[in-house]
């Protein structure tokens, strides 16, 4: 048993592990350019005024929180939208909108580790700011889409549902603000008896009825959702407006030809209090966890003493991605080249190993030189089982004529070769 | 002033600043490919017993530490070796040596904030395990002379001593471990004088003779440097052994060619305990800071319950080189290729419009739709003032014959373009 060990839900990344998560990190920053979101970074350690101005009960209760050497109350971040919208306000306030926002960023919550879920967890972010309009939110979509699809997922669902109509609903059958908050938690929660039993006494026998029916529309065939839901919430006028608003995201959707494999699920909603709007998560058969999420949220920027500026964005779950494309086997070899170990045959040459490998390095080639000072035989014998494509030895003789070895550790062949010429060498094996 | 703020030494990054750390990081990962250092990561929260056991006093009283809900000390990493030891004896303690790792991380330290110096920190590391030999060293030393060159510097120094000199003069003088520490924290901070004062109740006088003119030994002209030592040594055998040491590093470095600005200090230290042979730190001038500082520390991994392993590394502070070239105006505007921004005629072409972008993007075009509902003529200015190359106007006059307006920006200039063949359009303009 070692000593140290890293901290309960924590993780330690091997080479291979954060192979994974960096490629993940790069297509999302692949997209970021293709779609004209400009990466950012906030701290980690954030006062937790800032982060407790919005975040639900959920996650309050869940932060690693402390009084830093100064005696503020601060905290690590448990997501990153209070950070952003700081920014936004921050330092973009009078920037021309819209306004394209990107980050890839770890987040810490103490919660109960579990498959896919850690203390410390990586995601990223795609949040657009300035427009009300459905394109917006289809771009979102479409970002989310085309992430799947760009990581080689072939099966996958996107469930889209819209925080307005119950909030609408509620709204119109007097239920306050912060009964509609509780109200969504236990929707987001699936909890829709508890739901019921919460609002129950303030509202009428139709509302408890059409919402039990809301619930249930849970369907790809998007036209018959929207149609069961127009007839449920017709003595609903502003609910019936978020409905239409998700038909127009969907409208414009199809018009683009995205092809998205969209399910309208009106019973389901997200943790988080700040969104307004569309909401959506993705997912993949036999993994129950959302590998992304997002909405609209238009009032968080007024929370955190902006212009009242609408928003719309997503943020694809990192780690989660990794274990469903471990579980899909979508990681595919990385296949890097030569990769040399260069051997100087006596210690005196020590220095001129070192040039040689320098020079294969300017031509962009992975080289290393062997610094144990053990004699050629075990130095070529580590080199075959780690993986090496070549030995280059360098030797006094050899070097008398400015030439090294070349061996090609797959078929055991070795040759003479020029050493300003071991480029080609490599390259032609 | 608005309502919520950074906490004190901490930091937004905005698309510009984030641009140039990425840059930097990017070199760095570069570097970790062609020297064959893998890339690892570990968290960031550790336990304080991890954290202390090797950490000066002066860092441990900067840390951010607490208790987590689990009543656990724990605190936020204040740097990467003892977390990489850590790493090395959790997972990798039997793979074949010599093992090489990178990361590039950020690290916590309540200090007072100045130029160059933030509490969220960031730094890249390259770690060589499992060599005592001096090549080992001249690699490091070589790495660090090439991300210099790398990123652009032309006037750098490269400061070079040997911890294992001092050490030995104090241990022949019967100097316990403890007060060597001290000592080295003195020289560390180039308090020769209160070292001294530390010891000379202790020693000889011929120590601090001899003490005091080894920290006189500032030169680039390392020959002069080896054998001013080695007068002065002729007494401490041990000491001359690192001298030696020393020697045969450069030795290796001048036959490799590698042309390295060194200069020998060895009245220069550096303020972690866990050093044993080579120290170095990396200068520009007109900056009083180190870029890029390292090591040999034979016996960390000991301490964290691991077998005895050599180590030599570095840990370049990316901070400080975004300081560095900023000063001397090393970053180049990044050229981006066009950036376009696709204009809907009317708000029924919205999905056209995402349509059309999304054929652009497929090609690679960095392509924005406009989602604001705003007029033509708004959404051109808007496009020009943001730097956008060319806006694809979509009407539908033009769609009816598979065709979008494609309007050059610069030029001022549009013309009508087929769908499918926009990219060549934009490739050509």
């Amino acid at each position: 048993m070692p000593r140290f060990q890293t901290l309960r839900g924590m993780r330690d990344f091997l080479p291979e592990d954060l192979q994974k998560r960096r490629q993940i990190e790069n297509t999302i920053r692949s997209l970021f350019k293709l779609y004209g979101y400009e990466e950012i970074a906030t701290p980690i350690i954030e006062s937790m005024q800032l982060l407790t101005a919005k975040a639900g009960d959920e996650i309050r209760h869940r932060m690693y929180s402390f009084p830093d050497l100064g005696k503020r109350e601060v905290a690590l971040r448990p997501e990153m939208t209070a950070s952003v919208a700081r920014l936004v306000v921050n330092h973009l306030r009078y920037s021309p909108k819209p306004l394209r926002l990107g980050y890839v960023s770890n987040c810490f919550r103490y919660d109960e580790p579990q498959q896919g879920r850690y203390r410390e967890f990586w995601q990223g972010g795609f949040e657009l700011f300035g427009s009300t309009r459905p394109e917006a939110d289809a771009e979102t979509l479409i970002i989310a889409d085309q992430l799947m699809r760009i990581l080689g997922f072939q099966n996958y669902e996107i469930k889209v549902s819209h925080i307005g109509i119950l909030r609408a609903v509620l709204e119109q059958e007097g239920v306050d603000e912060r009964t509609q908050n509780e109200a969504l938690l236990f929707m987001d929660r699936g909890e829709y008896e508890n739901l019921i039993a919460l609002v129950q006494d303030y509202v009428s026998e139709e509302c408890i009825n059409v919402s039990r029916q809301l619930f249930d529309i849970r369907t790809d065939d998007v036209n018959k959702a929207l149609d069961r839901g127009r007839k449920l919430l017709q003595n609903y006028e502003k609910a019936l407006q978020s409905l239409e608003n998700l038909g127009s995201i969907i409208n414009i959707l199809r018009d683009s030809e995205a092809d998205i494999p969209l399910t309208i699920n009106l019973g389901f909603g997200r943790g988080l209090e700040y969104y307004t709007g569309m909401v959506f998560e993705v997912f993949v058969p036999d993994l129950g966890i959302a590998l992304n999420g997002g909405g609209r949220y238009d009032r968080l920027i007024e929370v955190f003493g902006g212009e009242p500026t609408p928003a719309v964005g997503c943020a694809p779950g990192i780690d989660r991605i990794v274990l469903a494309m471990e579980k899909k086997r979508l990681f595919k070899e990385e296949t890097r080249g030569p990769k040399v170990l260069v051997i100087p045959l006596e210690d005196e040459l020590q220095g001129q190993a070192l040039r040689v490998a320098e020079k294969l390095r300017k031509k962009g080639f992975r080289t290393e030189v062997e610094v144990t000072g053990r004699g050629l035989k075990k130095a070529l014998s580590f080199a075959s089982n780690a993986k090496y494509t070549h030995a280059v030895i360098v030797g006094l003789r050899e070097l008398s004529r400015d030439s090294a070895t070349v061996r090609n550790l797959a078929r055991n062949e070795q040759t003479e070769v020029k050493i300003d010429t071991i480029q080609d060498q490599l390259e032609r094996d």
